[in-house]
């Protein structure tokens, strides 16, 4: 999307110096727009680590050009692939696109075409990125247009959570994608930023991708949203996922939970923006079985910020209070309205998405639901485990 | 209730020296203690107005010594109420123990009676607070009694959001005291404490005069609640107000509706603890009626801390991102489990209140119920107004 006017992706490879990989550096965000040059599969590691990049799409996509730098530099391949997937162990895109990049490689003769070929995947993982986003927008435009028909020409005001945005991927993002779609065709689109507390990704990322695109935006504490929707001042919520079941329940960052309860008791219409990736195609119950991440207490006693042209942490609590950090909260999909995916528009439930991905329906385990099925397991056939109802 | 293991109050008369009234000054929490001594009504004013003291019941007391102070000084008694009154404008305490000020001095006859008027007058305001908060303690304990009895000796979780704490009182707070009372009877309750963007009362205040007081608690962000409840470990929520209808409609400070809901959603006991002067008796519908602030934009778009052994503000926006900050929200009545008042425990709709504080029964504006209602208004007497069903 556009930075002051000028389109950028968030990661590159340098334009006239095929040795080096550009990357904005989120961490100076919104103070300071900094482009950082990578040589290594070293430095990478450390940018992927130390959160110069963030988000399930864009860690995707700068491991594969790691491995490239890897093979450009005469590494060793199976050490730097360790040295990448140590670097976040959580992130499910980190090892996918490091190992596509493994049996890209092996599959080349020569080092010369070792080397080509890292690169022609690296390019490939982020432009299915950017595809993937892309699509996402064009099937969430549908929603936008449907409200904007209803509303006249008047403002359609969207809300959304954390950083779901081109920041978070290669370009366009996934809740955000629609958003861009519809402001690049001229709608009158409005976005409610949660400041997504305890790290202000919300305050500090999403505002100001919105902002660089010239997106009018309003940024609000994460308490505000329910108060909105009572007032109906949101016609939509489109918020990312970091895994959703493929029965639907979608785990998110903390407080994504509370906006779904508002949205519902206030009739507004929840989506979640994911491409197929953040599907986990072996959960069926997400409040059960997804992990909670806990981090660092120290992220809600201090917010950092901008002071006197410099990066200032603060702490908000007493010295001695103890505090807790959830990353992530379930919401169960009985909250969720629909899933947005580059495919299209689905339902939050197994038999919707399954129908979306026919291909993932055999990998899904509905053991459980056939123990609670009137068939017994012999006249269940393999071709009705896709459309057997959630537990 | 006890800073640093001593007892005390947020205002009082100076113990050998009357002419002056001491206060804790909060805007140096949780970094700096500071007790403010205040001899005029001129610093009172600002006291009040510039938010050294703040939260419904201390705003009165505040003005009460601050009457005490206008009548020792000699100055124009309606002067003096006039500058108080202007002080924030919308604190319905302030104008009502300015009044009680004005009535109980124009009673006295001597100019030295009317400063031991004002002084006792001043005194029994504070009293009467401390009282009120002490008795909604006394009536919430039971409900922790009844959580502790079903826990067995584990350890009784109790969220809260903003400050609803002595320092919003003179002594044991509204939400606050019945956790007060559980903790110096030895029951082992732990408090979740919502840091309460954007203004941090809860991660200033709230763990502030818990952890002085040596209650366990945890801040966490306000993103979080709804997480630890669906995970059982929330057992309780208490919440003070702003204001709230004799219908049971309660407005407080934004993000009590995300809570609200997310307890309801959890089968988790929302309770709201109000002295009785927090009732609105004129208002039947807290979303269409009750008004809500908008205050500064810049509260959303910094955050203020200690840094360097200094208060510091960080911007945590883009420097041209619009931001919007509503004060509060109001949570529907049938969110809210029941009222802890200083009269004992109600269920939040018009009947239990207006049966526990009848002497408002008659205020009470019960014609749209009327009209609603099955009897025509010539066949319902006074009597009946206050069991009308709320609308």
């Amino acid at each position: 999307m556009n930075v002051g006017g000028q389109h950028f992706r968030t990661i590159w490879l340098k334009a006239d110096d095929a040795r080096i990989v550009q990357l904005i550096d989120q961490r100076f965000l919104p103070h300071r727009f900094v482009v950082e040059g990578i040589a290594t599969v070293e430095q990478m590691a450390t940018a992927i680590r130390d959160m110069h990049v963030r988000g399930a799409g864009l860690i995707g996509a700068a491991a594969g050009y790691g491995m490239y730098l890897a093979a450009r530099g005469g590494a060793d391949l199976m050490q730097a692939a360790a040295q990448l997937k140590a670097t976040r162990p959580t992130a499910v895109n980190l090892a996918w696109a490091i190992d596509r990049q493994l049996h890209a490689i092996a599959a080349a003769d020569l080092a010369k075409d070792k080397v080509a070929t890292a690169l022609a995947t690296a390019k490939q993982i982020a432009d299915e990125d950017a595809e993937y986003c892309r699509l996402i927008g064009r099937h969430g435009l549908e929603l936008i247009h449907r409200i904007a028909r209803e509303k006249h020409g008047k403002q359609i005001n969207v809300l959304t959570h954390c950083n779901a945005g081109w920041l978070a991927f290669v370009d366009h993002g996934s809740a955000t994608s629609p958003i861009y779609a519809a402001h690049d065709e001229g709608l009158p689109v409005h976005v409610w930023v949660d400041e997504t507390r305890p790290r202000n990704q919300g305050s500090k990322l999403t505002a100001w991708e919105l902002g660089e695109h010239g997106v009018p935006h309003t940024v609000i504490a994460d308490n505000t949203g329910g108060h909105l929707m009572q007032r109906g001042d949101v016609d939509l919520v489109i918020v990312g996922t970091d895994r959703t079941t493929y029965t639907g329940d979608v785990a998110n960052k903390i407080g994504t939970y509370l906006k779904a309860l508002a949205a519902k008791d206030n009739n507004v219409p929840f989506y979640v923006a994911l491409p197929s990736s953040s599907f986990d195609w072996t959960m069926r119950d997400g409040l059960a079985e997804i992990p909670i991440e806990q981090r660092a207490a120290e992220e809600v006693r201090h917010a950092d910020g901008w002071a006197n042209g410099e990066r200032v942490e603060v702490r908000l609590t007493p010295e001695n209070s103890a505090a807790a950090n959830y990353g992530f909260d379930v919401t169960p999909r009985r909250l969720v309205t629909g899933l947005i995916t580059e495919r299209g528009i689905c339902e939050a439930n197994e038999k919707s998405i399954l129908a979306l991905f026919p291909e993932h329906a055999s990998s899904a385990p509905t053991r459980k639901a056939t123990l609670l099925s009137p068939f017994s397991s012999r006249e269940m056939g393999a071709g009705d485990k896709s459309v057997a109802s959630p537990g």
